[in-house]
This record gives C-alpha cells, sequence and structure tokens, in this order.
C-alpha cells in the first residue's frame, strides 16, 4: 500500500471553513465575497497551485543543492488560468523559477526543474492532466 | 480568458517554504524530518486534498442551503493514497462528508454531493485523472 495522506475541511461559519491535514496544521478557506464568503482564507482552487509551487520548489532545491550549488534563495510563481465552464479546472499553468545565489550554472537549474517536472514532482503530474503547463527561470546573482 | 489564480512559494531556509495565494493569504510548508526538513507546516502534497476538501464542501454547504436544508456542521474526510513510485500521484482517494443538522433529507445530501463530483468542484474533476475517488456520507442530528 502507498502512503496515505490525510486531509479536512471544517465548516466554521458562512462559507468559511478550518483546512486541517494529517502533518497536523490548519489553514483557513473562505469563499468570495461574491460567492457568499468573506473571504478570509485561500480560495480552495488556490491551495492547488500553492502545493503545486511548494512541490516542484522542495524538488528544485533539494538537487540544486545536492549538485552543490550555492543557492541563497527560490522563489517558485505560478499563474492558473482556470476553464470558462464548470467544474473550471486549471486548463493552462505558467510556472516560473526565480533561483537566486552565487555561480548558480544554468545547467544544473534547467536540470533540477527538468527532473523535478518529468519525474518527481506528484503535483505537476497531477495537473498537467487538465492543464498544459509552461516554464521558465531565471538566476540571479546575490544573496 | 478564463479566471486566473496566482500563487507563490518563498524559500525561507532548510526546506521550509511560505505559500502565498493570490487572495492574499500564507501558508507555512516544509518537508518531513526523513527529507531533510523539520514537519514546521504542510507537506505540499497534502494541500492538494485540503483544497479538495474544502472545495467540495463549499460546494456542498450552498447547494444545502439552497435547498433550505437546516445544516449545523459539515466536516468532508479526505483520505488519499499515493502511487509507490515517482512522481507518487494519488491513485486512491476516499471522501467522507459528515452532515450535522436538524432533518437534513439524505436525497439532498445524495445530490449536493453528486453534483459538486460531478460538476461544480474543480479540484474533484482535477485529482480524478489520477485517482479512483470513492465517496461515502454520514447524516448525524444535531446542532
Amino acid at each position: 500500500m502507498g502512503e496515505i495522506k490525510e486531509a479536512k475541511a471544517t465548516l466554521i461559519g458562512g462559507m468559511k471553513f478550518e483546512g486541517w491535514a494529517g502533518s497536523g496544521h490548519t489553514v483557513m478557506m473562505d469563499a468570495e465575497e461574491v460567492h457568499g464568503g468573506e473571504g478570509a482564507g485561500f480560495r480552495p482552487m488556490e491551495l492547488l497551485l500553492v502545493g503545486l509551487a511548494g512541490c516542484t520548489a522542495m524538488d528544485v532545491i533539494s538537487i540544486l543543492r545536492k549538485k552543490r550549488q550555492d543557492v541563497t534563495g527560490l522563489e517558485v510563481r505560478v499563474r492558473g488560468e482556470r476553464a470558462d465552464e464548470h467544474p473550471k479546472v486549471y486548463k493552462n499553468i505558467e510556472i516560473e523559477y526565480i533561483v537566486t545565489g552565487h555561480d548558480v550554472e544554468e545547467k544544473a537549474v534547467a536540470r533540477a526543474i527538468e527532473l523535478s517536472t518529468d519525474k518527481y514532482c506528484g503535483a505537476t503530474a497531477t495537473l498537467r492532466h487538465t492543464a498544459e503547463i509552461k516554464i521558465s527561470y531565471k538566476i540571479v546573482d546575490g544573496d
């Protein structure tokens, strides 16, 4: 049997739900004002993109460290365009990696992103079933 | 063009990343100790399940309220089993809905869940590409 992950959403009031996961952490979710919420938390569909950003970011930082690259910062920006029709899945996703460090090799960055995208990241592997995923990266010299 | 959602993961240190989304909210993500983290945040793949739970929970509560059901509580529990091999996508997902209220009609609950699952919930529509999704529900009388 594969690894089990657990999560939960519990109604707090209005459209506000507390999200919880098996690691013990919690996060607030809420609908937008136009959908009867108060905007007091993440929209649930945003969390798919946050998870995607974190998933591939962890892969990339691990691989770059294994490749002994002197990385001082990493930001992964994700932009998802939803379909017009329900269930409004993401149909286009752009992922931009901004790697900061000293003499970071472009080849290492490109390879790390490729390994995450094609092999390791479970979120990319899931979301690419509905979305065309476009990737770009930038390397910045600095602390 | 469809609705745009934005998200970001920013390295804080170690394997810790701050997740952010366009609604303005933030959440911490971290790897497990065995993967070089400190467990000080959500595992990114957990956020897919939290988003799924929240997405379908918001659909169901909206629909039950439209159907004038007297719902006092809603909890959506999700359990995902990942594949053994990379990229370890979810291959089985169980969703359990626990609806609390007064004289809540089973037919209304079943229909609300069906509408979310088959029509409205973008997270279900995404995750079902890799996972077989099993659904169950319980109706509890009470406040």
